[in-house]
C-alpha cells in the first residue's frame, strides 16, 4: 500500500513555494504559479498537487479557488519529513547559456547543496543572470522530486573563490593535466570533510590557476579519465563520484 | 616539449574519415566534409587537421586542394596509436528529441563502445533515425578528442534485447526501485566481465520489465541513490560509475 500511495503522490504536479508551510494555513500563489496552476496545468478548486519548500519536508496540497484572481494552496499532509542533505558546494566558471542551464538542472539532481560560480581566466561567460540560474535549480527540484534546492551565490574572481573556501572546504579539483586513475580511493579518504567540487570553463583552467591549486593544502586532484569531458559532462561525472563514494546514495 | 605539441595538435580541427589511413594515401573528402572545412572552418590548401577513423589512430594530416571542388587529407604523421578500447554496451529506451541528442554526446564522451536502442513499455519516442544518433556520435568524438566512434545498434524490442545480451553480457541495470546504496562494491565486483549498463525511459521500467530483469542470473541491480534522475542525468552518472569503477579512467 505503501509503494502505491507513493506513486499517486510521485505523480500528482509538484511545486516549490517560498513561504512556510503549516497543515491547514493558506498559502496564496504568486503571479508566475497562479498562471501555472490555472492555465498550464489547468487545476481547478479542490484539486491536489505536491510542495515543497526546502525547510519543511513535501506536503500534500489542494487548491482553494478564493477568487479567479486569488488561489491559495492549502496543505493537508507532510508526506515525506525534510531530509537532512549533506552539504556539498558545486563550484563552477559559467558556461555558455544552453550548457550552463543544462549544469545547473544536473547538479541539483545530483544533490549540490551550494552553486558557486567561480570567473577564471578562461571563463566565456561573465554576465550571469542569477535569476535565471535560481529559476533553474526551482524547475529541476520540482520535476526530480527533490526536497532541497540549492542556493545560488554571487559569482566570485578565482583568487577570492580560493581565499574564501580553501581553508574551510576540501576542494576536489578536477585536473585535465591529471595522470589517469580511478578517483574512488582518493575521494574516499574525505570522508566526513566539507566538500567543494571545482569544475573549470571549457578550455580548461589557465597554468597560473592550476599552479596556484595543486600548491594548496586543502586541495585534492582527480582525474576524470582518458577522454576529454565537456565541462557540463565533467560537473555530472565528478558529482557522481563524490556522492556515490562519500556522499548521499 | 611533448605537452606543448599535445596542446598544438589539441587545438587543430579534428575530422572523423571513413576510410583507412595510411601515411601519404590521399583521402577524397565526402561532400559534408568539403562543406565544413571550405566553407564553415575556412581552411585553404596546405592547412592541417587532425583525422581519426576509429582504428588506425590519431593523424595529423594536411589539406590537398586539387581543385575547387576535389579536395583531399593527406595523413602525414600518426600522432596517436589506435587505443584498446574495452567493450562498453550502454542500452538506452530512446528520449524525446532534445535529451537523446545529449545522451547519445554524452554516452560517446564516456567511452561507450556500442549504443543499443531498446523499446521498452514506457518508451516514449519509437522513431529513431539512426542515421542522426550515429552523427551525434561521431561529432562528440570529434570534438572530445576521441579515437573511438561507438557503434549506434538498430532498436531492439524488451525481449529482444534480453534474448541476445542475457547470455554474453552483465547487465546493470539502474533501478529505481532499489534501495539506496552505493554501487561502487557491486559495480567492482564484475570486474573482467563484458558490461552492458542499461538505463529505462523518463517514465522507468514498468512492473513486467523489472520482474523480468529481477530474476535474470546475469543482471545486476545498481541504486543510482536517493534522487529521482531524470533518464539522461542516470546515463551519465551510471557510466561514470563503471568506468571509474572497473572500466577505462
Amino acid at each position: 500500500m505503501t509503494a502505491k500511495k507513493t506513486k499517486q503522490n510521485h505523480k500528482l504536479p509538484r511545486l516549490y513555494v517560498s513561504q512556510a508551510i503549516e497543515a491547514e494555513l493558506l498559502l496564496p500563489l504568486d503571479q508566475d504559479q497562479w498562471h501555472y496552476v490555472r492555465n498550464v496545468m489547468r487545476l481547478v478548486d479542490g484539486d491536489e498537487m505536491m510542495i515543497f519548500n526546502g525547510q519543511h519536508g513535501e506536503w500534500r496540497a489542494s487548491l482553494v479557488y478564493e477568487t479567479k484572481k486569488r488561489i491559495c494552496l492549502k496543505p493537508l499532509l507532510q508526506t515525506k519529513p525534510q531530509p537532512n542533505q549533506p552539504e556539498l558546494l558545486y563550484a563552477f566558471a559559467p558556461l555558455k547559456k544552453g550548457r550552463l542551464d543544462y549544469m545547473i538542472q544536473k547538479a541539483t539532481e545530483l544533490g549540490a547543496s551550494l552553486l558557486q560560480p567561480v570567473l577564471t581566466d578562461y571563463t566565456d561567460n561573465h554576465k550571469i543572470n542569477l535569476q535565471k540560474l535560481a529559476a533553474n535549480a526551482v524547475e529541476a527540484a520540482e520535476q526530480c522530486t527533490m526536497l532541497s534546492v540549492p542556493q545560488v551565490a554571487e559569482p566570485l574572481k578565482f583568487d577570492q573563490f580560493i581565499a574564501q573556501f580553501s581553508k574551510t572546504h576540501q576542494i576536489i579539483f578536477c585536473d585535465e593535466a591529471a595522470d589517469s586513475a580511478s578517483p574512488i580511493n582518493v575521494i574516499a579518504a574525505l570522508k566526513g570533510q566539507k566538500i567543494c567540487v571545482l569544475v573549470g570553463p571549457e578550455g580548461g583552467f589557465s597554468e597560473a590557476e592550476r599552479q596556484a591549486l595543486l600548491t594548496l593544502e586543502q586541495v585534492t586532484t582527480i582525474s576524470l579519465g582518458p577522454r576529454i569531458m565537456r565541462a557540463d559532462t565533467a560537473a555530472i561525472a565528478a558529482l557522481t563520484l563524490v556522492q556515490a563514494t562519500i556522499g548521499d546514495w
